[in-house]
């Protein structure tokens, strides 16, 4: 399962990210106790912090982000609902059908421009009454958008989807695992974004470097529903204060210092979309993800992905000819010129 | 729930049609016995002529065309599997969420020309290995298209798609729902369009105009594991005779005159696409069914047919500036053309 | 699939029932419409009919039982919700697992008396608050109870088991396939046994002799709901008016006679019973359901049904030494004696 | 959700063992990466680890062991199947409906002796063939046994369940909750058990005193099948190294010694059932798990309970007359002493 030897330079996603000594350190003092008796002080604190963060309250702690959106669904939803969701998002391709495996919904995809669609596409398509189609029931927002770009939705179209969503009794849910790149970035507090939406969660194993875990947040009543799916699903865990303990100690020390892998990704691009038959394939970067579009390069996206690992550098290969850079804060600016040079000199071999 | 009065020519919908005098008594003769136990002597001969007729080892009576979709899903798919449809598909947006609510499967919705999509369109979103993404599993195909419009799906273009479903371990099904208009539209005889098909159905409610039900066919196997969906989705019945018959008795008379339904529904686009401001919403009419768009003649969908409705003229609006209009057993030329005036009229006004 | 010979004399259902010449008359003559949009007036007048009888808002016509039971359990259950039931009930055993396949709901079943249990026994598994539980919601009740012997459930423990259901906001939902033999064996009205319920349904495929379909009533809401997994199941029709009207004939016709079919059943009971070996196995015959216990004759249940069957009457084998004889309107006294005598017979070779 | 203060004596779970300071410094040297990649070191060689173990070819890293249950049924059944299960088992009861809710099957509980039923048991309802009844699948069995007692599955007990389920297609899954209190009491290695079981996993958060995980075993085609719901479900981690150093290290460090919570378990439950009115609620106390019987103290369980409570010594009550006692590396043996001390005094009072 393991690649012969691990990458030098790895930029194919901030899931990359180990904890640092004193992230380690943070764990190895937490205080824990039995979580599911709600007798774990950590990852009550870490609870209580996100809430508080996201002006929700109350929140849970659970094994990964694809839990954090599959509990939420199975909150909202009933089989045979209906949920708005971009193309491009991670409920959509990434999850394993757990939407319909699980909860029964089905995803309405919606052509958004870099994963961003807006309240008028969304709206010809809400159908109440008709017994014979499914339910629109809730609407999924990822922010950042991944697949899409690495942008971030504007918070006036938020709040236009969420005007609309709830005008129908259409529940809105923030996908947040790049929610702090995307406060980062924009300067929009995250709780404005929270605002808007019914449940949120933040990923704390991407771009804030923890181990494992993420925080769902929403009302007292759709978190004590969600206590129900945490432990059908297997997520209710037991001294989980070693995870949230990281989790505290990110929130402390690794938000702000994001603007660092934007900086990076935006150098990066820069540096390799002068090189000829190299495109940005989105508008702008906007935050730590860089995609590509090399088709006119005379190599497939494989093989310049190939190249580079021989060197030691890692970068995603989606399709044939689109790559995937991601910066976090395992990869200093340092390497990301390194990494544009070694790019640079593959294209002129 | 009933309209104040019954439209004197129905022109919404196929399944409109209903029991002649001479298929009651075909229906009031019939031999009977306990479907479940096997014991239905018109169920089983149905069954064997549809299968027959198909090219299939067997055959299954269920109340709908809906359950036969559904059963096909469940048997085809395990949870968290991906099904590849026209985004216009009766399976996504008129069997409210079935195919997820009950096989947990996910539908990835094709863009199609009418309601058709190609081998290559699918093939860019079958990723065997990954295992964070839906598996592709099961490709559906609706014949004659319906939201389409009305379209006969080439069969060359289902051998495409066949055989590139096949060598990815991806099932194929016919939602054969008009398999008989286009069987005489095209002059393919239903086994052809079967043979590319691991199961297919027939319905005998729309075109062919019995009361009830629709006929699967597949493989023995397929058709065994079929008997236990029938069961838990309730499609198990007792005397199914009474019904069956009047399919037997559709299968004999009610198939080549379906020819006279598709030149009727050319009758009454030509007359209506004379017209200012009405435009024919697909190539060509190629069945039973005709889409007009409308925007450009001054009036919305809802109110021509509300103005023809006034006159016992019923037709379908769907969306602002969309109708369907439905040819069937049930309205003769005569009132085809009748229809046409009064349209023609309404536009006058 | 068929038997060489159809039995002369069939006790082994009342599923065996085949409409009779006037009920297909009556059939024949039905007048019909798209059930669906509610246009079909033999079908509407059916469901407003058996909702008055059952005291409830509204009801819903089904193609089986099976369905009926599974809707209810749809609407009234959300996935990892716990249903009450005996454990002889035909939701448990006969559905093909149906309350886990479709609606996600753990079934705890409870050793009733005769298959029926009282409010003490299910109050000690009601457990609201461990979230780490499945969730009391439903609880099924089956009248009259099939498996457990024919018997009726008394009004006063159907009220005690739905004031304990409602106060712990715990649905009840009556299995009500042999509802009618019930109400003519207790002379309580069904209304009453009805009143106790959320939802329940009557089967018109079983002792009141139609071909096809059942009825299921509650409130106008609860209808409602069932609506969309009306469509989701399959379970839409387009003209069902011809089934309807079977309904409605048996429906004046055919219940008050069900007395018949009691006191055959008690004949043949009386009958057997006096034979060496052969005892009742339930407390007394209560309705048309007779069930054996012969492990004292020195036959197998399955070589008793065998040697009957020789001579065209089958009954049923359960089990090494349990026999289910099921009297109906197709079996006349004079048969039921054949049957007896032929019984008798068999046990003296 | 916290009481108010934290027991002295803590004999509620095993669950509630604290990470050591030895277990937390192997923690904080994890080698860590990816685990969704297969690039976490020490999560690999934790499974090959536990794999060798139980004698399979492969082994997955799961945040609970309810999501190894969940997994493990999810890749063995289809909606609809039936699993076999003692009526005391955790999958039952303690599980949030999950069996049902996720995998659609239908769980037919049997009543065994201890929480043991037998093959005899079981086999009288595998019914293959019959359409319309559930399939059994799946054959779950807890070692040691929790709400049973505490017992020990007898090897020869599980050999015999194991043969008959094979011989129907059924697979045979363990719930090895705490399958080395089972090894340790009975000094069969953890292998034999395992070799008659298609699945089985190991929970590293009870007794073996680790944070969070647990292990599931089986051929490497289930594995394989096991990643895809690993994904769905949202166990899949990143970092998860830190979790398993923890695992690696009690697998070194914490098996022998339950030995010590054996020994304690049996000193407890001998000092308390010397005094009046309380009895062992099993045969004998085999693990580290100690029922009691106290109807006849004239206390009910939760009065004992809360007494208790207020000298820092926490028990478990279960429904009215009910105690569960459980020891484990957290408590030492003067400190079961001085529990079983306190219990006397309450009762002198």
């Amino acid at each position: 399962m393991q690649p012969i030897a691990a990458p030098r330079i790895d930029l194919v996603s901030d899931t990359a990210t180990r904890p640092s000594p004193e992230m380690r350190q943070a764990m190895v003092q937490a205080e824990v106790g039995d979580e599911q008796r709600g007798e774990d002080p950590s990852t009550n604190l870490l609870c209580a912090r996100v809430a508080s963060l996201l002006g929700k309250e109350a929140a849970l702690f659970l094994p990964s982000g694809v839990m954090c959106n599959q509990v939420a669904i199975l909150v909202h939803c009933r089989p045979g609902d209906k949920i708005f969701a971009d193309e491009s998002a991670h409920i959509v391709g990434s999850e394993a059908g757990a939407p319909a495996a699980l909860a029964g919904a089905m995803v309405h995809t919606l052509a958004g421009q870099g994963g961003m669609f807006t309240a008028q596409q969304m709206s010809t398509h809400i159908r109440p009454g008709k017994r014979n189609a499914p339910r629109a029931r809730l609407v999924v927002l990822e922010q950042t958008v991944n697949r899409g770009g690495g942008g971030v939705w504007p918070l006036a179209q938020v709040r236009e989807i969420s005007e609309l969503a709830r005008s129908h009794s259409i529940a809105v849910h923030m996908d947040g695992a790049r929610l702090f790149n995307a406060v980062v970035a924009s300067g929009v507090p995250a709780r404005h974004y929270a605002e808007q939406c019914d449940s949120v969660w933040i990923d704390l194993s991407k771009g804030l470097g923890c181990p494992v875990g993420a925080v769902l947040a929403g009302s007292a009543e759709f978190i004590e529903q969600a206590w129900f799916w945490k432990h059908r699903l297997g997520g209710a865990m037991r001294q989980s204060g070693m995870l949230a303990a990281a989790g505290l100690y990110a929130l402390d020390h690794h938000i702000d210092r994001l603007a660092e892998d934007h900086a990076n990704a935006r150098l990066f691009a820069d540096r390799v979309t002068r090189l000829p038959g190299v495109r940005l394939d989105s508008d702008e970067v906007q935050t730590n993800l860089v995609f590509l579009d090399v088709r006119e390069t005379g190599f497939t996206a494989q093989e310049l992905s190939a190249r580079l690992m021989r060197q030691g550098i890692r970068i995603g290969a989606e399709g044939a000819c689109r790559l995937r850079i991601v910066t976090h804060m395992d990869v200093s600016k340092a390497q990301v010129e390194e990494a544009a040079e070694a790019f640079a000199a593959v294209l002129r071999e």
